[in-house]
């Protein structure tokens, strides 16, 4: 596996590639780091796929809040290479930000709507920081195919709309959710969490599993499901909610509370930010209601999203 | 000459071009139409140093303010094709609105910094429209290099921001300004003028000479250069002056009105806009002040202009 630290060498390394197998693709799976089975999961649909995977590790200042944890953010490189390498990593590009940033970034990448809601709302401006990272990241790899988790879907939401807004020669490959055996979504910032608020924050899937439930309740509305899923949250003494709500996915547009879901026919997203001491985790499910008939989504169903690619 | 309108056959026929010629350069002449002798230079480099030369020819919605000429933007597509088989052009793309913005944009790529003046304060939102389009033509063409007329130094150096920024692996070409034999600079936009504007209009070269000459006092400011820029101007009845600034160039910083240009060692431009009743027409002048002898900026030190190209 190639490690590069510089955008000299990542090009240099994709040149060769490229001129070796004109016609292979190049799979990217961008990173914060501190990978874990999710990252891996990426790493491994993007090597069935893809003749030649980049995965990019860099924690992205422009993505953080000024109260945010950019600074204590895991960081465990050598662990990370060892993962990356496991799974059929070619090559790893980990930039310093001074390689990133050169000089004081004045282009900003914005998507508005799809970013209004949930992590959008709670966190300003951390999806003008994705968007313009993420830009950056497929100008210099111009990869065939980008694998981002749905653990984060309005990330991936919010990828795939400025991919079709700017035309970007890209394909984004949704995957599913990696989570622990009791259920927990992976997340590097589970490492945060005490054993008291680890064992608390099963609240989050058991919420969603729940919803699985309800949804096929004849009378469900959007207002029901969002009382019973903050109810249950708040039946673990530690969880802090940042947010629960139920949405139209991908647009993450509003549902009316006392809309009955059985007269949906759309994809449903709900999603979860709940706060265990400083540690702030996310997760979701999406959910299609097909006139009457809401099913949980599955894996196929979310490889099927629209892509929107060009 | 294929003429496409859509991006399939767009996409069609460079990827015919780059399967048949994997290594020749493709070069991409962004245009909004009525093409004049100003574009047929542009296309007559891109046609010396690439063997693809790509023009777009689409007015643009999204640069032009509620209250601008975008309706009356003149269009003339039989001599723009005319013009740009001429000139061995060998793809033109003329897309529709619906074909660029087929859905409703949600994502803007925003320069600041470099747009705070001269037609970025003049002109509300024009450079959010102009890097938006261009980021699209450039992921749709994927060009090697992309010419741009200096007549919009601003342009220029709002694009060179932005690749650079965003990592944007093309390279920007500036190219000198084309004028008319009595030094009216080209421009789509002169159409409008009617007999007594477009004497009067003269006014905008001519002040760029005078100021040229100016240069050379010793005792010069910025302040006393304005001054004289603006009384020139004002000696033609019919112009009104929307901004006559001096500023750095590339990063279009101020400079303080009592600093003697003798003194700086930098690049400087004079950037003019005048309108002439409803036309407003625009004009500028590079000029290279080194250590105390500056001299008017000629095109190689344009062409020599610190490309960020990556």
């Amino acid at each position: 596996m190639i490690i590069c630290t510089t955008i000299v060498e990542l090009k240099a390394a994709l040149a060769r590639q490229r001129s070796k197998s004109p016609n292979g693709f190049v799979g990217l799976v961008p990173t914060m780091g501190y990978l874990h089975e999710g990252h891996a999961s990426l790493m491994q649909r993007a090597g069935s796929e893809c003749e030649f995977t980049v995965v990019s590790v860099f924690v992205n200042p422009l993505q953080f809040g000024p109260n945010e944890d950019f600074d204590k953010y895991p960081r465990d490189l050598e662990r990370d290479a060892a993962l990356a390498e496991k799974n059929g990593v070619a090559l790893l590009f980990v930039p310093s930000v001074k390689e990133m940033y050169p000089t004081k970034p004045l282009t900003r990448v914005l998507i508005s709507e799809v970013t209004d809601s949930l992590c959008g709302a709670s966190r300003p401006g951390h999806f003008d920081g994705v968007g313009t990272v993420v830009s950056k990241l497929f100008n210099l790899v111009q990869p065939d195919r980008a694998y981002f988790g749905m653990k984060d879907a309005q990330q991936v939401a919010v990828v795939q709309q400025m991919v079709h807004d700017l035309n970007m020669p890209v394909d984004i490959i949704p995957c599913e959710t990696v989570r622990e055996p009791d259920g927990l979504a992976m997340s590097s910032r589970n490492v945060y969490l005490e054993p008291g608020q680890r064992k608390q924050a099963l609240i989050l899937s058991r919420t969603l599993n729940q919803a699985g439930e309800l949804l096929h309740k004849p009378d469900m509305t959007a207002g029901k499901l969002l009382d019973a899923a903050k109810a249950t949250i708040q039946s673990a003494p530690l969880a802090i909610i940042d947010y629960v709500e139920l949405l139209h996915y991908p647009s993450l547009q509003p549902i009316e509370p006392d809309r009955r879901l059985a007269e949906l026919n759309d994809k449903l997203i709900l999603a979860l930010a709940v706060k265990f001491g400083g540690t702030r985790l996310i997760d979701n499910r999406l959910f299609q209601t097909a006139g009457g008939e809401p099913h949980v989504q599955n894996n196929d169903e979310i490889q099927a999203a629209p892509s929107y690619s060009n």
